[in-house]
């Protein structure tokens, strides 16, 4: 296969953006991403481009990032894949690389989770990610959604709700020296664990806040590469895994197959497992999720996240840093965006240019678990061009 | 590039499908899809799929696609691009087979616009297909959308509503034999001039009608493609063309520049021309639209689709028959699944099995022009694998 590798990516500040439309924050991420080509870039170069959003504050979407990023001469399409659409996004911009049709690709996540049109309610959006004939009237909305999960992993597990805390103390510790992140505050365990009750087991500071923004990475092949970069970031593996929509159908709710489905293939087509990983971005929407996706990810044995957490192997310093961006639970969680924007981190960790760097990162894994846990994107990017 | 051919096609009854939910019509056109593989076909042997749909009205696109078809071991993608949804999932299928990454993929296109969910209503559909911001509040929807184009292009060229309602009388006529059509059953030329106005120019019978439905291909790479068939149809072309969002940027409304644009890719990627295409499903939306694309695809010249139609050349029978199904116009336009479904119908056109066959058809081309007219996706599909 044609190998494919990023050379520019950026991103918008993430947060409570009500002075920003989509129309804004598109150009603002793309504009970033092409800043960053080492050797300048020219947007006539881009061949087609991709844009992951969940739902529309503006209209059309592939045209309206058509149109306010000048890009009228070129294929532009619309994915959508509940909270992986970033990373899936990702995913087709390596496909098309791949498949010899375009020679660079641009790739953009974006939502307004704090703006909705006049016609599209929060609530719309909440049922467009799950079941909305059956779970959603339910009330099965993301917080409660994943909280059935956790519940019982916390119950077969031997993690507990500090265990979570950390998780959460660590990934705001990490988004303290992120100037994009929406939340720039350490937090204690204490006031974790003391914070409003959202739903059992998850507190405030449990959550991911709601977020605006937008992020963008450009993709090119490996033929090309040399006209952009001397040090790009190769594309050394994407996966996407699915599972049954309505949690009545799921067989066990402390783990999510869709990840370790997503891993297995990502894993395989970059040839590398999951002790080469120097560096991950994972999806952390709510503090247990982080850790089930440990065990998921392969980064520990089953049950056994709370050890890793325990012990700061996954904070920066520590063996497998998680989130150092601050994940979605610091930077914030524009759902379009966070996948990409997981990219944009790691493409920063990869060249050594990251905010709060980890020393001597080379493999690098991004993962989102989405919709009604149905769906999960794992990308592997790493500094060597793979075998 | 690695060529892709399909193998198997198969869709739904198109029409009120008051009775049906996306759950039922998924698997119901996945499945004669399946049967219509000549050598046998087991869904095991699909690597990947993908959903083009305009508005969910079940919720989590993707997810739902896969629950309801057996489809849990592999990506699954939802796509968006307006009306141009249908041939633009295509592309994907083509792309994804061409990297390298999937030997089998799935295509499937469904909308239910004849029910929408409790918490999307028609008027969400409509502006997620437009500029939401600006044009929709203004009262853009799709007949005044399509009207400003074609009063402009009736005032420039010579066409008359008499030809617009020749493009009608054509496509009824054409439905008649086509048991998967909406509007089965012929009218006269003074019928469509006598019809209730939707909006000017536009009388009853010049509209689509609105439908449920859902159609589905299957694509192979060609190393593998003698399993399932010694009569495969080869995807020779595709193409996806953008324009400005906002009416306001248009600089000319006679012309669509998406359509230009696609076409432009199509015809390069399969190496043939307009005249070598002997059968079209183009985007009859609203009659007026089909004289347009007549212009914008080649098929004659500018302001030259009005002889075309008056001489009976895009009859069956004629030198180059469109909408031999009966198009959108009497097949019926549920739009996530039209493009799919015009190469479902163009597939049986070049194995010689279509309902109302063009004698001796050997490369067909299907066409969309979509949202804001901002859109277009053209697949060009033949006998023959191409150079």
């Amino acid at each position: 296969m044609r190998r494919v590798a990023m050379v520019g990516a950026g991103m918008t500040q993430f947060g409570e953006l009500f002075h920003l439309g989509i129309k804004d924050m598109l150009p603002m991420a793309v504009g970033e991403a092409v800043a960053s080509v080492d050797k300048g870039f020219d947007r006539g170069d881009i061949g087609a481009a991709w844009f992951g959003e969940l739902v529309s504050t503006d209209g059309f979407a592939s045209g309206i990032l058509a149109d306010s990023c000048g890009l009228l001469d070129i294929p532009v399409s619309h994915l959508e894949n509940a909270c992986a659409t970033g990373n899936d996004a990702v995913r087709h911009g390596v496909m098309a690389i791949a498949s010899g049709m375009y020679d660079v690709v641009l790739v953009v996540g974006a939502d307004k989770v704090r703006e909705t049109s006049t016609r599209t309610t929060f609530w719309d959006w909440m049922g467009m990610t799950r079941d909305s004939a059956w779970d959603f009237p339910l009330g099965l909305v993301a917080p409660a959604n994943f909280a059935l999960h956790v519940n019982r992993y916390l119950h077969e597990s031997p993690a507990t709700r500090e265990h979570m805390a950390m998780v959460a103390v660590k990934n705001h510790r990490h988004g303290v020296s992120n100037p994009k992140a929406q939340l720039r505050f350490e937090i204690t365990i204490e006031q974790v664990l003391n914070a409003p009750m959202v739903v059992e087991p998850f507190g405030l500071f449990d959550c991911t806040p709601q977020s605006d923004g937008a992020a963008a990475v450009i993709l090119v092949a490996e033929d090309v590469v040399d006209r952009y970069t001397d040090r790009p970031v190769w594309v050394r593996g994407v996966g996407l895994g699915v599972d049954r929509v309505m949690h009545a159908h799921k067989r066990d709710m402390t783990t999510f197959p869709p990840t370790v489905k997503a891993a297995k293939q990502a894993y395989a087509m970059a040839g590398v497992g999951p002790g080469d990983i120097d560096v991950a971005e994972c999806h952390d929407c709510f503090t247990g999720v982080e850790l089930i996706n440990y065990e998921d990810l392969g980064f520990c044995e089953r049950f056994g996240a709370h050890k890793l957490v325990e012990a700061g192997e996954t904070s920066v310093g520590g063996r497998i840093p998680v989130n150092p961006s601050g994940g979605l639970k610091a930077k914030g969680h524009p759902p379009g965006a966070t996948g990409v924007a997981q990219c944009v981190e790691l493409f920063e960790q990869l060249r050594g240019d990251a905010s709060n760097q980890v020393d001597g990162a080379r493999v690098a894994l991004a993962h989102n678990i989405g919709g009604p846990t149905a769906v999960s994107a794992v990308t592997i990017l790493g500094t060597a061009r793979g075998g």
